[in-house]
Order: C-alpha cells, then structure tokens, then sequence
C-alpha cells in the first residue's frame, strides 16, 4: 500500500464553497482552479507561452490519445515525459483513458482484466488495464493521475451501476498497488450514478484505498441538470475535507459556478475550446455568437468586462470579419479569450471565498451570465 | 499632378545591393524588407502582437479580398481604414487587386475602362478600374498603394506585353491622378516580361508620372530561375537610385538573396505562411519537412541556428507529433518561425551591406542554404 500524502490545503470556506492550494511537484494550484484540456499534447491552437500568460496553472493531458499517438514511450524518451516533451513546466494531470476508451473507440470489451478495444485511428487493437493505464500516465509523468475506472452505457439500471462499481474498485486497488513515479498523486474516481447511497459506498471504499484526491465521474452524461446540481449539492460536501474535489468533464459557465457552490475544487471542460469552431466566446453577459450580423460593425471587445488580450484591444467588427472569411486568428482569439473567461470566473470565485462573501458573487455572476444579454 | 514625395533614404551600399531607409506614417521600415502578407486583414495564424515581437514592420494586404470581404466601406468606417481595424499600427502595403482579379477570378474581361469580373466567391459580377482600385486602397488607408495593373496571360508574344504596357501606362496615369490621403504613397509598377528595352521604357514613362517608389511585376510567373536573375542584376540598378525597389511576389529565400543583390529593397511571398501547410520549416541548412520519420524522436529545434520562439524552446520530435494528429499549434509554429527566418535574413543582408561585406553573405547564406542538410 502506497503511503498517503497531503496536497492539500484549505485556506477559506464561504459555505461550501472553499479555497485552497493544491501543492505538486510543477507549482502550486490555486482552487477553485479551471484546467484547460491539452488533449493530444496541446491546448488547442495556444502555445504554452499564452496559457503561461493566462496563469493557467495546471492542465490535461489525454492518456488514450497520447497513448495511440505519439506512444507513452517516445514521450518519456525524448522528454522524460509530457512537461518536457511539450515544454509545460507547470501541474499536469492525465486522465485515465477509460472515457475515450468507451466512447472513442469500437468494439471495446470489458473483462475483469481491463478492456480490450480498437483504435479510432486505424482499428489497430488494444488492452488497457488498469497496470497499463499506470504504465502510461507513469511513463506521462504526471502529477495527478487518475484511477482507470469503468464508464458503464448510460441508462443503467441501479444493479448495472453497482456491478460497474465494483468492478471500478477491484481496478482501482489495483491501481493503487502500481508504482507510480515519487512525485505523483493519486486520484480515485466516485462513481454510481445519481444514487447517493452507491456514491457514498464508493466513495468510503476508496477512502481505504488512501488516494490524495477524488472525482466525481459520470455526471453531466444526460441527466437533468437539476438532478446533477442537487446531487453536487447533497454530496460534495461528504467529500473528505483535506483532499481535492475533482468534477470530471463539468462543464459550463453555470455548472461550474454550482459546483464551486457544492464545495468541488477542480474542473475541466473542452467547452471554451471547442466553441471557438462555432464562433461562441463565453462572456460575462452570456454566450455571444461572433457570426451574427449584429456585430458587423460593433466596436466593442468580445467581453467589455473582460481583461483578456483579445478584449483589450481588438473589436467584434473584426473578429467577425476573421471568422466569416475563415481566418486561423479567429479561432485563436476565441480559444484565448474562453480559457481566460474560465480561469478569470474560478480566480473570482476564489476571491469572493477568501472574502467569505460568495454567495454574493454566484448571485451576481448568475444574473449577469442567463441576462443573455448578445442575444 | 500630385506632388511627388521622397520616402527613401539610402544609408550603405554594397557592390549593387543597398541599405535604406523607407519613412511612411506608420514608422520606418529598415530595409532590405521582407513584408509578410495578410491577404484578409490577418497574417495567417499570428497575432498582430506575434508579428511586433519579430520585428515585422510592414504586411501587406489584398484589395481584391478585401473589397469582397468585410468590403471597404466597413473597413473605413469601424476602423477608419485597415491599421484600426486590425489594430497594427505600422506601415501596410496594399495591392492593387490586378492580380487577384485576373488569377483568382472567372470570366474577367479587360476594356479601357478596367476589368469586369465575377467574385470567385459567389459570383456576383464586379468592375475593377484604375479609380475604383485607388477608391479601395485609399479606404483601406494603407502607406503603399499600388497602381492598377493589367496582368496578361503568359506566355506572351512581346507584341502582346507591349499591348499590355501601353494600358497599364494609361492605367497608371489615371491612378496617379486619384487624389489618396495625405499619408499614402503611390508606387508605379513596370511591365515588360524579360524584354529589357520594353522594361525600360516602362520604367521611364512610369518616372515621368513621379511615382513614389517601382515595383518590379510580372516575375517569378513561369520563366526559368536563370532568366530572372540575370534580368534582375542587369535591370534593377538602372532603377532610380533614390527610390524604393520592389519585386512583388518573388519568392524563396535565394529569390530573395539574389533581389537583393541585384538591388531590390522590398519583398513579399506568400511562402513562409503556406507552407506551414506541408510542413515546411525554411531554415538557414534549406527547407525541413517535419513530416519525416527522421525527426520523431529528434531534439533539435526546427533550425539550430534560429532565435525565435519556436526554436528557442520546442524540438522536432514535439512538432513532428503536433503536425502528425492535426494540431493547430505545429502550423502556428511554423509559420512563425518560417515568417521571422526571413525577417531575420533580410535583417542580416543589411548588416552585411552596412558593413560592405554583402558578397560574403551572399555566399555564406547560398552554401548554407543549399547544402540542404535535413534532406
Ligand atoms: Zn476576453
Ligand atoms: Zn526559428
């Protein structure tokens, strides 16, 4: 059995919501903290320079992509791994594969032993276990590496849920009897639907299992969002209090202002990334579409209340221009400006928290956000 | 007739090539110049603040594309012409849409008048004259406005080209008579094809016209490589002495080493932006495709001998992998670091010509360059 070690540290709480500083061996990460997603090695279209710039402080890697491409093994021979082979001097935290695994690839088989699957590249065909998605985020080297786990096909019945969990908790003592590099940490992931007795099952389990975070899984797969913000409600604060809180893949502007309410500390979403294909910034009065004619001649910034380098100086007008007639800068800008909305509202959030004032702060930042005000 | 200005100083010559100064409203540009092209308000993938950071000190933008996108009167009107409205504050060189309208579009008819022609974007039909090219240009507000050309189709009997001058003479005699803002420069362009009795007299009705700098048009279009550069040292210098010279649209780096031997001040290309595209990396030991297997586990930066950002800090094997699964960041990569090879290289041809040791980097640059060394 591994040893257990502290990370983290709470520094304030306003309610639920808490603040605190995450320590690894790339930095210290300040929570409430938005990780934006490198998925194959890059954020996309950001050089590390710009996230640097943003004070991003941690991001992802995904270990199912860098896995099929370039391979584990030539990440950890030309650079010892992902912080030198993508030049990322600060936290990295790496998924476990098992999402990709389940919804990427075809024909995936679950055995007691891991899941066998086909490539989404080339129908090449693979195993991962759970010693094999250790060996990745190992030979990955990085700092929060997160416990293979089962993602069950949603619906599932309460009995299929169970089954997976389990399952999930025989791979994730397995994982926890790998040996991973000094410097990493351990996360366990809570799974169970919106049953709140098998989440709690899981999760007194895996307290035995004395992993340095946990995350919440599958939630945001198609459930209400009421029902998943009642639940963060009800659960987070269950949570062990001296460990970090970790929503998977959650999620939007609101969900994750509800989930700082509920008492998570971390979050990762492809949302701000991934808009920028359809022109979306995410901005303090809402969602503004670039493409609408509205903004043809519009002078103002993306966000007037944003302190972003695209808001500081260039205008909608012109970035409007860029994306109708295809410009690679416009999904630049969008991408820069999103990642900066996330990380800014989460630094927010911190400092309302330490202030103990945050109630005050999700009432305003939710009615200028569903003000919809580019609408 | 508009009063002729003096924009160009010459500081040091080296046998024929020359070190200058040109001055417009938007700063001096130090040349021998390489501009990088922004066809449609924005040099592909870089950030206005990316090509400050490298010392750019003027781009070139396209009135053909322009004028069809986002169109001129918006330009002029949100932001006052292209420097507001892409917020770049130095000098801008615009063409004059000749090219563009008789590569990129369909069914163009010349007449006295100018050239119909149909978008090759929806197909709405357009006329471009002399005088609707300067209504553009002075939109657009650039410092360097070029007159309107007629572009003929090539090969080209010399009856042909002789033709296609004596229009473009008449074209450019109405072009100088358009009244542009006071802060912009007219640049006259010869035409001849290789025939040098015909480029001279172009040149010298062109002279009488008082022009404030020549370009060089019609070259790089077909002929041998041999051809052009004996054109180039046999003709540039017979060019006025205390004029900018520039060779529009030429070309790869030894295109521009021998223009700069021969006396050319100015150039533009679109290769280092497209060739981000295949994977070309421009360096000082020849082209580089990241593409090839040789560089998967390479450590090396693009090119050793290089100081940008790209070089400073990420490796073959990183790149080679961004490049491989489709990530935006490798062409943004490369074309930086192709955008400021050549910024460097023309920063280094005039150190050589301030220092009078221009025939020494010319063969330094050429056997370097040729040696091709990362084939
Ligand atoms: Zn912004
Ligand atoms: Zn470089």
């Amino acid at each position: 059995m591994t040893t257990e070690k502290k990370i983290f540290k709470k520094i304030a709480q306003s309610k639920k919501a808490r603040a605190g500083v995450i320590t690894t061996a790339h930095g210290e990460i300040e929570t409430p903290i938005f990780m934006p997603v490198g998925t194959r090695a890059s954020v996309k279209t950001m050089w590390q320079e710009e996230l640097e710039e943003m004070n991003a402080q941690i991001i992802l890697g995904n270990t199912y992509h860098l896995y099929l491409r370039p391979g584990h093994e030539l990440i950890e021979k030309v650079g010892a791994g992902l912080h030198g082979f993508m030049k990322w001097d600060r936290a990295i935290l790496t998924d476990s594969g098992g999402y990709q695994v389940f919804s990427l690839s075809s024909m995936n088989k679950v055995t007691e032993e891991g899941v066998t699957f086909q490539s989404h590249l080339d129908g090449s065909r693979h195993l991962i276990s759970p010693e094999k998605s250790m060996e990745i985020q190992r030979a990955l080297g990085s700092d929060i590496v997160m416990n293979f786990d089962e993602c069950p096909a949603l619906p599932a019945t309460k009995d299929r849920l169970r089954e997976s969990m389990e399952l999930t908790l025989r791979w994730a003592k397995r994982c926890r009897d790998y040996q991973l590099k000094d410097h990493q940490n351990l996360f366990g992931i809570i799974q169970g639907g919106l049953h709140h007795d098998l989440r709690t099952e899981c999760m007194e389990r895996l307290k035995e299992m004395n992993f340095e975070g946990f995350a919440l899984g599958g939630l945001s797969v198609g459930e209400k969002n009421e029902e998943m913000v009642s639940f963060l409600d009800n659960f987070v604060h269950t949570m062990p209090e001296d460990k970090p809180r970790y929503l998977m893949g959650v999620g939007k502007p609101l969900d994750i202002l509800n989930g700082i309410r509920a008492g998570i500390d971390m979050f990762d979403c492809v949302l701000p990334t991934r808009n920028a294909r359809n022109g979306q910034f995410l901005t303090k009065g809402g969602p503004l579409n670039i493409k609408k004619e509205r903004f043809k001649e519009d002078l103002l910034p993306p966000d007037p209340e944003c302190n972003c380098k695209v808001c500081r100086k260039y205008s909608r007008a012109y970035i409007r221009h860029l994306f109708t007639v295809g410009e690679y800068l416009a999904g630049n800008m969008i991408t820069y400006h999103n990642l900066y909305f996330y990380l800014q509202m989460t630094r927010d959030a911190r400092e309302a928290i330490k202030a103990d004032k945050f109630d005050e702060f999700y009432s305003s930042f939710y009615n200028s956000y569903t003000s919809n005000m580019w609408n």
